[in-house]
């Protein structure tokens, strides 16, 4: 079968890998749509993300969805001809966190296209049925594929805690940031502000529903939220700034502004994830305004949610997508992908 | 001033009273809408609710908003001319309940039409500042009034810990089972049942969105609930049944049915007035399901967000209403209201 | 190997079995002490519980401990010579309760001695041994069998949501109502009650640390609980009531009575397994002081901290014993266990 | 009545003040014991502390218990002779913070010794009745005063979620540290590692029963609390690292490695009070392992837990006390309470 490997920084290309057999308690899928992650687009022009080096040859690609073509003998809940949402972590089932249901923190998880775990840019992959989530008419493979993404986005929600009329600043309006405010709208959220210093971005927001934007290189974020939050009929919360601020950038500047941004409190979640490990941060205002800082890593027990979403046409996934390319063009897909100004790449694979 | 009130049971009329001054922390408002209750019906016809007695002449309502038209001399914020919806119940502020944010359950709350306390069926209301939340150009009156019933709703799915793709029951299509369903999407539920005996409450359901509705004379409340949740892509939870029941009817069967309809592990909140105190549960099903069954009583901390859902169209309260009557009119508008086809009747009072 | 078989109702027998094989991820026990359960002397008197019906020959018991003799080749962090206590009940990994970390709610459990499932009165048993937690040199093998039912109790705390400074009503001073006992004051609880109409448990619950006893059929449960939370110093919640009850008797009279015994806001946590099915609730009770009435089914995630609490001598499981037999002496041993003033029973196995 | 008055940095003295009358709602306490906290002593080193500036002479002092000698008109449920501890912040009662019952973040707080408040170093001091909490029998006025101390460790651990079987990292070793040991282990914490700088300290810190102490300066915080947690029998859980840190030195070493002492999943609980506003923090750290880093000020709702504990001789707070000094001698008082050894000094006033 045709896959994308990458081999080299630099380097992706279509190669013939074995066709794969389900395991008892796996089906086998025919990809249909996958998406291209930022973190695919790392290991592409850097070879490693921290300690994830590719050693080896490895498939990129880990938001993809397609259609069942045979399930292992243990499986009972799906057939050959469902069209699936593969979760791409399936984790150890056995340690304390696994246990805890927070199994996105468990330590021995096979990721896809994390070294040394091959990803979904091919043609089949066999997948443990319960992390294959049978899509409803409704709901197309590429909407299945940006579950992923999209899950990363519910899981942010649910770590801010963001509920019924609460306000939300999101920095960074890229996959995550967009997909993020589908989910905090979902979740209640009345007032969305979003922040990005790409102008297309910003524009993008505004057409997706954000009730203000803000470009952080003209005004600061703080006095920007202050002035956004101050307003009419929010319930009389004499406290500037939102209740949870989502920061999706990665940006020092966003990750430091974010406090400023935050009511007394309120929640900030880090998502981005930022390229100097090191930020400084206003602790003296963590302990003042009693602050939530939260971390979100990928997500957990989302795909189900994310799915009746999508089926209900509560938020649009779909309309975050750029373009798509066929799989055998992969390489220029990844390289449109990189412009600034994409929002998300699709690869299709024909079988 | 005019004012609506209940001297005997079926006696309702309209009398002169002295217009209040407001306190230095209160606020006058010229009432402009007053929603009719249940509450307000069961005085009516029965002169008492429990423990409750109406011993001396009472001004009934308490779903109110209207006009500011003066303002005590410690009160910020709040000027002549704002529009305000009124929290009808206004608690000690002292007692450990106050203090853990847990007002509702205060001991010594004042609460509007609850005897010894007068109501808002009247030209003019003195009301502390604090508990009268100005409503933006976005909202009317009439929505304003409506916060209270949809606090209800809102706190109903608080109670519920309502999320992202829930499955939720409602029993009971009145004016708090509807409330209580837009309360529901509006924190992410993604499927939404509706029962009642009554076909035109049905009907009305229907119309508001509901994703399905039982009519519990025709089938087995559980039985149609697991029909309706056993569906496609709802996320592989083999079990049958709603992640979350609201029971909004008081009606005995389906306060036991609710046991049947919700899945393991699953929340039902009681907030229908049952006639019959005790009511025979199934406790063996709570403890080998690991039920949580939760009262739910008024609301706390809702008028922000009740708002802020009006403002952003998120929610239709006024969609519920069936008439509107001048104050003038308050006894004949009593007698609609208790057609059990009717969901919410108004009263208006001109100043 | 030696097995205590029931074959019938009243015939409890030991009998030959073929000592099993460790599969990869096993571990292979000598057992060494299995206490003896309500839930056992059911299936001994009824041969049932409910829907599960004792229809093959069954291997009794499932609070066990023991010494590892013998591990599967893809275990990790366990040996030969190590002590362990057994969770008897192993999940199925793979259902969305199993991934949300409700593991005790999984419908396709493996649950020792529930049929068709053999359990623990047996010399050696082989089992997952994640399910298998070593346990330091300070802590016996008695009490790592009593993890078992002190998991019920530390699950129950967890479910009342038991925090330092709660009053604690517990109804029946059977070993869950002693060991919950310890649990609640192992979270913090300040104040403990315990009821139970048998005087033994009573003198038993005073030894071990109650602040008061009560014998419901000496004073109204509700009312002896107000007298006892009304008093001096205690936070000035002028509510009577407890902020939790722990119901572990299964009597409907304590059931009933439970929701007298809570405080406004309160939570009633139900662990005893009643003899009727339906016990009639006043359910306006529930909704007017907004209750939580929760199930509490098993236990999920325990052992650790269990196993810590016994290590650090924080809680007294052992004391609950009466008496120990050997598991030659099995039908004697479950008749002493019948005993009203009996707490617990255990069965020593030598290999 | 006598005061002792800050005038100037490093000026205090007792002075005469004119006694103070009860309002309708409080009562009238002739002060017995006041602790001397940090922030007294910051003020009088600096004259502020942040943004809050001693411009007019101060009576410093907020940790304080008494006697009731009067009580206003509209008081219940405390009469003279009552012992009571005085809860130092008189919130607004009436924003968005105060009604969620996030009292402690209201912006309009009034609270002892913080300018332009006067505190507590006075033989009297009126008090509003509902911040006057009742000793009983078994709780001494020193006690009493410490229950503020005891509440920033009471919140401390409620923000950290600190629960049964939860291994707890404390840094710093002061009050503030001591007491949130205490109130750790009154939440079920079963290992408790103390770090500080200071050998007395830590030696105090071991009397009063810590699992294990750091020297930060002999060893890496991280490594040894790898090494302190990796061991038996402690459920299994293969990361290294606490469940919770409680961050209460201020260092910003520690509040660095705060993030490196805790588990996967865990929480960072900052009470310290940064030297520096900005401390360099690993962000990616934050994201990867989902942490929760949380800011926790002063507390809300402890005094009824916090007098409970004491009452029940749960939690030892008159250890912390070194030493008492009459409020003739408050000023030789302060500087003995600034030896870095001191943990607690405290002045008694007779009257």
């Amino acid at each position: 079968m045709r896959t994308a490997v990458l081999s080299e920084p630099g380097e992706l290309a279509v190669e013939e890998r074995p066709r794969p057999d389900p395991a008892p308690d796996e089906v086998l899928v025919a990809v249909g749509e996958v998406g291209i992650c930022g973190s695919d687009l790392h290991y592409y022009q850097h070879g490693r993300i921290g300690d994830y080096v590719v050693e080896d040859p490895l498939i990129l690609g880990h938001e993809s969805a397609g259609e069942v073509v045979a399930v292992g003998e243990a499986v009972s809940g799906l057939a050959a001809g469902d069209r699936v949402a593969l979760e791409p972590g399936v984790p150890c089932r056995r340690c304390a966190h696994c246990k805890r249901g927070e199994y996105n923190l468990c330590p021995d998880v096979t990721f896809m296209a994390t070294p040394p775990d091959d990803g979904a840019f091919a043609e089949y992959v066999a997948w443990p049925a319960d992390f294959a989530y049978r899509l409803p008419e409704s709901v197309s493979v590429r909407e299945g594929a940006l579950c992923e993404p999209l899950s990363v986005g519910l899981h942010v929600a649910r770590r801010g805690e963001i509920g019924v009329g609460d306000s939300v600043l999101i920095t960074g309006a890229g996959p995550i940031g967009l997909l993020a405010m589908e989910a905090a709208r979902a979740a209640g959220a009345t007032e969305i502000v979003v922040s990005d210093v790409v102008e297309g971005k910003l524009r993008r927001a505004e057409e997706r529903g954000a009730d203000a934007t803000i470009d952080p290189r003209d005004e600061d974020l703080g006095e920007a939220v202050a002035r956004h939050t101050a307003g009419e009929g929010r319930g009389g919360d004499g406290d500037a700034g939102v209740d949870v601020v989502v920061e999706a950038s990665g940006a020092e500047s966003a990750i430091a502004g974010s406090l400023d941004a935050v009511r007394r409190g309120g929640t900030v979640v880090f998502v981005g994830l930022a390229d100097e490990a090191e930020v400084p941060l206003d602790v003296l205002d963590v302990v003042d305004n009693e602050l939530d800082v939260r971390g979100s890593f990928r997500y957990r027990n989302t795909y189900p949610a994310a799915i009746d979403l999508l089926a209900d046409g509560e938020v649009d996934a779909a309309g975050i997508v750029d373009f798509a390319a066929d799989l055998d063009d992969v390489d220029e897909a990844f390289r449109r992908a990189m412009d600034p100004e994409t929002v998300k790449g699709m690869v299709t694979i024909e079988t």
